[in-house]
């Protein structure tokens, strides 16, 4: 299991728009092979600042499977355009401690 | 629920050494008031970093509880010397979509 983990900065206003955006998009990336869970996480601290946590069954699932697929167009066109600066996606394994 | 998550760069070269210290530090974090659950995960691209979830009851639970806490000087001598640069934490709340 691989945790996909992003931080997302929505441009300041569009919060509302991105979380409505983002309803719609959670249902593509929840249709793809190798997807286990996802969770939005909106920062206290800092509103316009989300956390998008993605568990897939592994790295390929997402970087192959998911971005080389139509549906990704989708994903892109859904929610893209919300974001500055543009994300930085990494992925993570748990440590079983 | 909020999720506390923090990136964690730890000090090239230390990563088994500060592996072997948070297993023991999560026992404390895991005996504290308002505690749910912590998981820690390791990133593929960068190997030096971090990524660190706790869910707490609620945000007092962390930051009042936890950092008050004789426990939070065990904590931080058994962990805080291996960041470079020192973290940021922020506090997140899962938006249901």
């Amino acid at each position: 299991m691989i945790l996909e983990a992003v931080m997302l900065y929505i441009k300041p206003g569009l919060e509302c728009e991105f979380e409505s955006s983002f309803k719609k998009a959670s249902k593509i990336i929840s249709s793809m092979d190798g997807y286990l869970s996802h969770e939005l996480n909106r920062c206290l601290e800092i509103k316009s600042k989300y956390l998008l946590l993605v568990r897939w069954k592994n790295l390929e699932s997402h970087t192959v499977g998911f971005r080389n697929s139509p549906e990704y167009q989708q994903w892109k066109a859904l929610l893209h355009h919300f974001y500055e600066p543009f994300p930085t996606v990494e992925h993570f394994e748990n440590i079983q401690i």
